[in-house]
């Protein structure tokens, strides 16, 4: 997309074995083709022996040529990385079924206030949400899901995964477990929200044990999903106040506030490239 | 203290089965008498059939003969009930170990922020907090707890509840399990602080738990001590964010800020009588 | 709506000159008719010398009996008073500019989140956002302003308040200051969004204004409309974290997540009469 | 302190005109002499266009040598900077008044929580907190302010600030206003917190304002001192619920709360150095 002579923004992330002399070695590959870096954060992890970084750079070489100059590099140090482009959209799939607060607000913000996605298809166990995707000019696939047919579902999905160039799948309120299969084929592409602050009330009808235990705060956790339910690398939580007048419904409509927004929020970083995984928690560079 | 002429700021709380007219019944009694209500707060609890109510009421007539009036009305009522100046500093003992901001916290709000305690004690199972105990003229006892000596040091405690006319007991992270027998006793009257969002990482090192689990946020959670180990019926809560950077002591040290923080303000409502119990959950009128 | 014989469940809301005895006759006028009370709030005011209370009370009796009842006493009392179904959707329009996130968040609210709002009709001084409008199915009214035509377009604006039996304006990011007379013809009865943090950056370019300062924290107000711009009576405020690093872009765009938030809850409250006028200032029965 | 062979870890910190380079030259500087980053922050912002750096660097040479190596590199990059040792706490002169929160809360977190603050002195203009500076055996001096004697009592100031190698002034709600030159003398090394969330309720008695004006958050403003008031760039700010109920004296309460934090996390993010002047704004690597 960028003319020659213009400046490219791009954002490497990457994480490797911690040893002296990483950044030092990263910018440099930078600065030799002139990159100038807007912002960037470092992280190195005692516990896990693993460093973390993010650099967001203005360059005038193509993405491409830093890519080459970058892949040497992370040979030598055996890093995980990313090179893209700033604000680049990324290729996303949502998955939903009834409820549709996240779906319209993921949209929403695609549209209006500059989230980084584009939405390449809806997919919808029931049809309740295809108005949404339409007013949205975004496909909506029905893929509905039994016992009986949900690995034939889930391999449709993965070929829309495939069809569509999709780099991101969200479970928006999806309600339906993805086999282990699936989330190691997609692993560490696949965002779910959940409607608890988790690890409290993992499992079904959380707001419902949340109004049982009397708990004075809600809340919603965004997470990789892995192949161990509700246990996955958590990126983004927050809460919201539960009064002793509130009923589950209410519980229910409050939290529904929390999940979109801590979603929304999970899908920016990620999209960003600003959360990098460290074992079975996130390093999230916000 | 009020003088024949001078009005009295009384506060009365109440609970019992949801019928018409409770309020009625009870603001009648308190209007007879010429009373002027400057805050009050109700709730029926459809779930559980009880009614809840807390008001204030300024009055020219000693809190001695409105609570004849009311014990009248309590009876036809099946009320469990109080009535208390509005103000008045509540008997306290606070119980410690070693860590001392949630003890320093309580002394100097008691002290200088109108936190309604009168400290009639505080029992450290070690000597360390005696310093702090001293500085606010609070008299320290030490009562050390080993496996052997646990009956014998319930005793010297209980015996101090009862000699020192304590109504409220406060766990400032007292870091010892009081027996099923002792929570019996003083039913209503203990208050413990939690270090996390329960029920999250409920026993011990919850600051380990949560950074093993890699949570985004920590929290604390103030809560009525019952023979069921952190499932008393909780009264306040509150979170703070956790970074990735976050080692368990950093957590440990920003968690002890919400824990000073959840069992100040839930001590507060208790002496305000804010706080009712309704079955292992509570009404709090902020 | 409600049959013969099943229970209707309302809101009373009213506030007066403070004397002893308020609660107690009002409570008397609703037990006179079997009202069961699921919540209530006081509070008087010593500062201003007035007493304000919400009920909520079931009851066999329909609206109109019970209003009869509470009129003699709204006289004996100079109470300001209304008495309203519990859950009615209150008839709205709202009003828009250019920016879609408060009208999308309202129309989703009360499409699927039970925000009791029945909306008759939106208002855009601009055609942009009549497609939203078209997807929830509430007719777009293109009322252009310019300097020449302002008057006729309250004009038409407050005949469409008339004509669609509107009872609460709501400017949803509308842009447009209304003129000293609208304001105080529709008293009490128009909310406004403003994107700052009132009192701080009044007027125009608030988020550039934010920024140019440094603050760490950016919010909204939500606020009744009066003639006095930027300084009517307060609802609701809330904020969320600004780093360094945000343009004032990027500040706009974490404010519309708080505006949205803030007037979504200020309309809720007011359409549950929880807000009630204490002169420039607000009492919130939340 | 570090032992020849045992790493030392340090803090670099640093802001110069923006260029291409400068982070892989500082960290060259660092992996020359075998550093290993820990943490590390940048920001370029293309509005002042500064660039900002903060980075922790594990290395077995002495401050001494790195500090040499660096000195050279600054002087090419006009860079502002400071090399430190992580942790090392910071000779700090706290002012104060007669409200002890503040002070309380500072001492309390220099013992036991880890604020990096070696507290070299308490001045007072009033004897109120002596006794608490004695608790923590720390120097009390009283210094009276008045009209006539005001240049007197700055030079002692002064005085007391050279003879005891004082790093930072910490003004722990002082209630005195420093004269322009004393501000210009001490720039960048006062920190102030205001009870309000500024630019709101600049002044004098902002509590009994934010209760006029009816707001529903309080807040309180940490910022450095300049000899603007109240105008010094913001170094952190939070908010606390208002309610209507709530007098000027018990928001003045919950003020406090806010205050003692937003203190404390400003005089720990400087003394870690994580705070650098961007004009009249910071830049918070938090």
């Amino acid at each position: 997309m960028a003319q020659p002579d213009s400046p490219t923004h791009l954002v490497l992330s990457l994480s490797c074995p911690d040893r002296p002399g990483i950044v030092h070695a990263v910018t440099g590959a930078l600065a030799r083709r002139g990159g100038n870096i807007t912002e960037s954060k470092q992280f190195g992890d005692a516990d896990t022996g693993l460093f973390f970084m993010r650099v967001q750079v203005l360059t005038t070489v193509p993405r491409q040529e830093m890519e080459k100059d970058l892949a040497e590099l992370a040979r030598d140090y055996s890093m995980e990385w990313s090179l893209d482009e700033v604000g680049r959209p990324m290729r996303t799939l949502i998955l939903v079924s009834k409820e549709g607060h996240c779906l319209t607000d993921l949209l929403f913000r695609a549209r209006s206030q500059g989230l980084p996605i584009d939405v390449a298809g809806v997919v919808g166990n029931h049809e309740d949400l295809r108005p949404v995707a339409d007013f949205y000019d975004v496909p909506f696939h029905h893929i509905p899901v039994t016992q009986d047919t949900k690995g034939a579902a889930e391999e449709q999905l993965l070929s829309l995964v495939e069809s569509l160039g999709v780099e991101l799948v969200v479970l928006a309120r999806y309600m339906q477990i993805l086999s282990p299969a699936l989330c190691e084929r997609l692993r560490g592409g696949v965002i779910n929200i959940h409607h608890s602050f988790l690890p409290s009330f993992k499992g079904a009808r959380p707001y419902a044990q949340a109004h049982e235990r009397g708990v004075k705060l809600i809340g919603a956790t965004a997470h990789y999903v892995t192949a161990d339910l509700d246990e996955g690398p958590i990126i983004e939580q927050d809460v919201t106040r539960a009064a002793h007048e509130d009923s589950v419904s209410v519980l229910r409509s409050k939290g529904q506030d929390v999940e979109r927004r801590v979603l929304a929020q999970a899908v920016q970083w990620h999209t960003e490239h600003r959360v990098l995984l460290n074992g079975h928690r996130t390093v999230v560079f916000a």
